[in-house]
């Protein structure tokens, strides 16, 4: 397993001068139940400021009030309009669903729905809640080689089968080549598995434990896939980068709350701008 | 087509000691439905912070409440209540029209009100889906002269019937002279087109290329009409310093949160101060 | 008409140590309709940083979430609950009213209840729409010598009868004699009539003429009465203090947002704390 | 009566690397009707920021969206869901009840609710209006020795029946005795009574007294001891810490807003890791 270092960030291009919106990808968010609107809002506000071009959220209307006070820049869909959903997604570079998602009906039957829309061209990350909820059914990936888990080590329990005791590199690795799928292992040192050779990230420090540190991460490798070509290499870049500002902020606070990982993205980008 | 330089901010004069909210004149935002409702509310912003005495939003009344948590400043009107909007209208000096107003009936209904609402002392601004619903229809604009549209390009071409590639200079220059209204058309370098000779915005980069920018400029661009005389003077230095303090902020930043300009209006506004 | 001076804030005394919430006074402010909104909120957010000991907002509820979401220091309550508005009245030493109150049937039903409410103990502070109601109606003021407008110079001239042009300190002080409240009559420099001498003060500027200016002064104002002895002095500190920091904020800033006058309300107190 | 000095912060050691939100506990907040809501904002905003790994507030739903809007980190439950609460209750190592919980017949519901919900392992911290309807009816606590009672002066002397001038060390120290709870009496200098000896606080200021302190302070203590061992030493510093940023913040400021205690808590926090 190969730790990542600073390289990684070398995916973040000086961005072309003759850009637009559209030059820089769609990501759309799903999630946020009325319980847990705050993940999704969460994830937004990573996934604009990783530089997505335009970032729209499917989800409870409960939560459009709340999510426009945080971050204007952000555009909603009420999770019950199908029609208004249909042409929110047909446009989606990049599909995240599950921070807050829930597991009751409304939860599994949004799962459903997005992987009946995922297109070939459309890159899917699973998050939270769809995890859990993939696991215990039996759907098949609509298209595994465009699909990023990122399960907890818990999360990965139940969508490999494997117990957190017995979660080694080896054992992981030969799930996630059945699977088809990118793995983004989140531990106190995040594992990634893929058709490539494994990575470990050596960053990371323990403020980072608590509620919103995942929503964040899946929010910037979204914003990072919409924006960069997709890649190993770009949910590497999404993983060390979120891991490296913690750290930053840790440095001076006790507790790294994840909406600060959020606003510092745009200076830390622009420091390692090649 | 002569390049836009500082010396356009020279209309930023020195206020008069004695004024009052009424000297700097009255904005009305027409737009934000309840996808979009985060556009109206970064146009709004963009006004307030550009010095406009006072700013009211018609829109959703969905977003009302984001509105005050965000810029207490903002007064609302709920689109649906003909006789506010009536009253409201009436005391307006400049209309913006267009961020996050929809594609749909209502935003239809709502754009033909304006156009029979306008009176002679009334500048419009024109942007976003109202400029692709205007250009849908075959309305006629009640005052040309004292309108301004905001396309990008793909709206321009709606709107021109001029495809992208085909955007020249004189071509742009041609139906401008036929629509009568200004346009500024905005690219990675944005282009001035009116009665007076055409401008280029030398400014700009490429962390502006998010959802939000041009909502931010449209509103500084009716912040601005309103408290300066109507002229392409004022147009020129709205456009040149939404750039100028988007570039500052993308000194340290990959990306351009169109809110941090907003944020930023009042400091560099008074360093221009004549 | 005597000039105030930075020496009119040595009322702000040093705090006694063994003090609580209830030693510094409740604030009770009402309105923001549904249009209006932001202004109860300015208010809101000056008196809690002004120092009153507790604020409660008697407001439409449609109010409620924004307020919080700004200011969860600050109470609410829904202003069709009679029950409820009638015990937070009972304990309350300042009233405000009038901030984005409106002038409708509600409006002018909520001014007759205050009006019936206030005790012999309690101070009324009258603004905005309030004024206008009041200057409309022919009701008598419950008790003149509690009792404070803030008119701007239309509003003088709806309640005084005097036509701006006319409004002359003579003039000024012969309707106030009459009125027997205290008048702060806002303007580029406002000023102040009362029993005692007038005041002008010399502070202020132009970047203040923007909507929630006079909203936020309304705030303060009920603030320093809650919390210091109630006089002129106290009044003549509030209009003082809130020009003084705007005039921070202008030497930097070519707009003065009220929010950013009461934001830094504690840090220019402690300045001058005596 | 023995001073708590700097020395109590020990407690504050460096996280273990490999730990998860689960280390550092489940704290459930309930609190915060239609008209406090702020309340509980403001102890969730304390909860978070003290560092507890998961916070979930059961409020009234009206309070969602304006905790959303400042905290997307915290989980919300509508307090009127019986089936969500259960479950949400069933996981938590703390709860606090009693911020802006009211004390109308839906608190006492609640409150009686949670009696019977809290297990052996669950420490229970009662703030507020929930001291007040506990004082007033006959209801016995279910594990007393589990149980912090966070008392103002007033609310001390509905629970004891010890006026405030007869409140000394001795006979507080008799009741706290016979209710087997521990007591935070909350004052100019805080006291805290326990199966231990006595605390005083000696830090605090009068730039505290206004409304919020106290909620911020329930939301540390339960911060704390979700994330730290349970005993009198967590809460002796989550009282001392919070007097001593206060006392930081009001060095520069006539007035402590009780929201800069806690966004100040993670900085001051890593200042004293040990």
């Amino acid at each position: 397993m190969q730790n990542l270092s600073e390289q990684c960030l070398s995916i973040i291009q000086k961005r072309p001068k003759n850009s637009h919106k559209g030059t820089f990808g769609r990501t759309v968010l799903v999630g946020g139940n009325a319980q847990f609107g705050g993940a999704i809002m969460m994830s937004a506000e990573a996934c604009v400021n990783a530089g997505s071009g335009l970032t729209t959220v499917i989800t409870d209307p409960n939560n459009h009030q709340a999510l426009h006070a945080r971050m204007p820049e952000v555009m909603t869909a009420d999770w019950n309009d199908n029609e208004l959903c249909d042409s929110v997604l047909a446009s989606a570079d990049v599909i995240l669903i599950g921070p807050g998602l829930g597991e009751d009906e409304k939860s599994q039957e949004l799962l459903t729905y997005i992987f009946q829309k995922q297109t070939e061209n459309q890159l899917l990350v699973i998050d939270g809640s769809a995890i859990t909820l993939f696991a215990k059914n039996d759907e098949e990936l609509p298209h595994p080689e465009q699909t990023i888990f990122t399960p907890h080590q818990m999360e990965w329990q139940r969508l490999s089968g494997i117990k957190i005791a017995d979660q080694t590199e080896e054992i992981n690795q030969a799930v996630q080549e059945k699977l088809e799928a990118t793995i983004v292992l989140k531990s106190h040192h995040t594992e990634i598995y893929s058709e490539q050779e494994d990575f470990l990230n050596p960053l990371g420090n323990p403020g980072m434990a608590t509620g919103g540190t995942g929503d964040t991460l899946a929010g910037i490798i979204a914003g990072f896939l919409a924006q960069f070509a997709s890649s190993v290499e770009v949910i590497n870049a999404a993983v060390y980068l979120h891991s490296y500002i913690a750290d930053q902020i840790y440095y001076d606070n006790y507790i790294v709350l994840p909406t600060k990982i959020s606003q510092a993205l745009p200076y830390w980008m622009k420091q390692f701008e090649k």
